[in-house]
């Protein structure tokens, strides 16, 4: 057997520790099945007495990460710290330029630097790996990469946002808004103290340019991303999709057409057949189209120390048994530049929902609007008749395009009669 | 760039024409994943002039194909010809005779020599790669192998034949028996003509051997996997299993223990919210669970030449990237001989779907019986009454033990009011 691949972890969060749990639980059968042994060399993290369920005893222990990155006894380098920039970026930094592999969970970091970290670890001759960067109990980043390369993959659908989707699952499920269902997250520890990263979209964004770049082979872009969270659902589109046969989730969506490359994280409507619609709670989900093996769908944990160490633990042992490769699939020269395509650009069906005061003319105003934007109606539900008081009417259109609902979202909500922002969920067809 | 990796296929079905259009359309992006070009050198098939709908000028043409295995100028082998025995086998003991990868989509052949065939492989220094003989639409050789490789997985489920998940989807969705709906799928061409291998279980138990070995890294046994086919379900039971919040599938299942290992294929009954339940129609899934990463669920097309050109093309990829590693994620000499638990161990809850005459003390003798063998009731559906006359009567027990269902099952059929073989489907709960 070969030597011993030697590991330096930085950071020892609830993800650093479930790695060395990992490491040191599997260390045989993980010996098996890489060839050689993976030994724990060094740990960096700032507080040396707090407890963690771990014993790093006979591991070399630094405060600085950059530090052990540069000077530590190992082959990799464990990036579990967390952050786009500072102490993360340099000790990734500092690995490549001491020529060690790198292997990390920090989707911000891969989101803003992939590409210039990409090619520091081209240029040292070493691996940047990031399977738990996202959907870490998906294999995800390995499927896309080798299990479908014989594929032009020409669109990317993902719940990519475990916090997001337990939010909409429970609310769907208990009635409940979504301020108090977060605060549940929270206890739970679902979500973060600070729950915007999540709620409002970005971290899933961070993950759909990494796949985007991924799938497609363009120049990661996270700043084309268009965005938009979740606060504005309520109890009440839940409960009108399903009537409509849909469930709403936080997609990240992902699509290359000849004009361009198309990245947008919004809600959606997905119909309750799809199976992404069967993904709830904390899991996540991806769905990938290529023009040979047609769609593929993987679902798994989003986070937690357990999956995420999975991941992590996956690259780590491809690099052990030598299974190598360029991080976004193709060396960086080679990642094409793609124009990215506004929101804009987007043509599909909608549901809105309008809060109206219920008067003689509301509809026919609205409806007005909805034919000078030449867009046509599916379907209008309205409960109940409350003469003078505030209705909610739903509609949902056939398709049309994001600039024509814009427009008539902006006159609708213009109306005197209309008194709460008009609310616009795209729906996606999941067709075949 | 390296050199050229040369390919030379044998079998020139649907898959070997359609990976002969797949490697020529995505030439240049396979290149660039690849890391050098990939080629093909030669092709084997019997008829020479029947039109494959694509060029395969320029092409050495071999009618023998462990002819070609032997003296084609080609690294690598693809064996796309089927059976267990015969031209397949030789073709690749051929292959590794002559130092050649070879890369096959053959389950049968895997199933029953994979052992002897990875041992070649070892022997030879070179790869053995077949991905593509379970769900070509799915990676999941891949996804097991590596991407979970820093998990002891403890269970295995999978829809592994699309041509039976197609007729229990069909007489769901449109009432009809099983025998209409078989007529159907083989005039689409989604069965074969003698459709026993799907039906009886027997492709699914070939899948399941594989996936099984893989996944607990022991040597593969085809022969110790209980098999049972679909022919038996009737569209009664499919209403039955939908009042009571079932689907029924054909599942592969394979689980790890203490005791040893147990791989059964069967019909099950799945609750609607599993997201099993919903992958219908000819796609494949599998969900694994593992001690770290928990639940992983991968679904896509199982058959048909896209998706299995795709799986083919990519462990080509992998060969020609330098990413190999032994065919079962350790070498042969490290796979375990584990003992194999017969279904009798099998403990669960069960439907059980009787016709009986309908005459006073029927249900008594029937409830006798299974008290008997201690096995107790959750639910018993009766519609209607017709006293004299056969009347169906629907059963679901607590947990119980196979054997003393199997046992009671007989002493019931043994009743005189019986008027046909009792039926019994196992029920999984898919908990979490």
């Amino acid at each position: 057997m070969a030597e011993a691949l030697k590991v330096a972890i930085a950071g020892l969060g609830t993800v650093g520790a479930g790695l060395v749990r990992l490491l040191q639980a599997q260390h045989d059968v993980i010996a098996a099945r890489s060839g050689r042994s993976i030994e724990i060399t060094a740990v960096a993290a700032r507080d040396k007495t707090k407890d963690r369920g771990c014993d790093l005893g006979g591991y070399a222990w630094y405060e600085d990460a950059a530090e052990m990155a540069r000077d530590a006894d190992a082959d990799v380098i464990v990036e579990l710290i967390g952050g786009s920039e500072g102490i993360a970026k340099e000790t990734c930094e500092a690995a490549f330029a001491a020529g060690r592999h790198v292997v990390t969970a920090n989707k911000a970091l891969i989101a803003h630097h992939g590409l210039q970290l990409a090619g520091a670890a081209e240029q040292a001759g070493v691996t940047l790996a990031y399977e738990a960067a996202v959907a870490g109990g998906i294999p995800v980043i390995k499927s896309i990469r080798e299990g479908l390369a014989g594929n032009r993959i020409t669109s990317l659908h993902g719940i990519l946002n475990g916090t997001c989707n337990y939010i909409l699952t429970a609310m769907r499920e208990t009635g409940r808004d979504f301020d108090d269902v977060l605060s549940e997250a929270q206890e739970l520890g679902y979500a973060e103290a600070d729950p915007s990263f999540d709620v409002d979209g970005v971290d899933a964004a961070h993950k759909l340019a990494i796949l985007t770049s991924l799938a497609f082979g363009v120049e990661i872009d996270f700043k084309s991303v268009s965005v938009e969270g979740i606060r504005h659902i309520t109890p009440d589109d839940l409960q009108y999709a399903r009537e409509i046969g849909y469930k709403i989730k936080l997609l990240g969506i992902a699509e290359q057409g000849e004009q361009g490359v198309f990245q947008r994280v919004h809600p959606v409507m997905v119909p309750m057949s799809a199976p992404i619609a069967s993904v709830e709670g904390v899991f996540n989900a991806v769905v990938t189209k290529g023009d040979f093996v047609d769609t593929t769908v993987m679902e798994g944990r989003g986070a937690g120390d357990g999956p995420t160490a999975s991941a992590v633990a996956a690259d780590i042992i491809d690099i052990a048994a030598g299974r190598g490769g360029p991080a976004f699939g193709v060396p960086v020269s080679a990642l094409r530049k793609m124009p990215t395509l506004p929101l804009d650009s987007h043509v599909g069906t909608y549901y809105v929902r309008l809060v109206v005061i219920d008067q003689p003319g509301v509809m026919a105003d609205i409806t007005a609007i909805l034919r000078d934007e030449s867009i046509s109606l599916e379907n209008v539900i309205q409960r109940g008749r409350d003469p003078g008081a505030p209705v909610t009417v739903v509609l949902t259109t056939h398709e049309t395009g994001e600039a024509a609902m814009q427009a008539a979202r902006a006159k609708i909500e213009a109306l005197g009669a209309v008194v709460e922002t008009p609310r616009m969920i795209r729906i996606e067809p999941f067709e075949g």
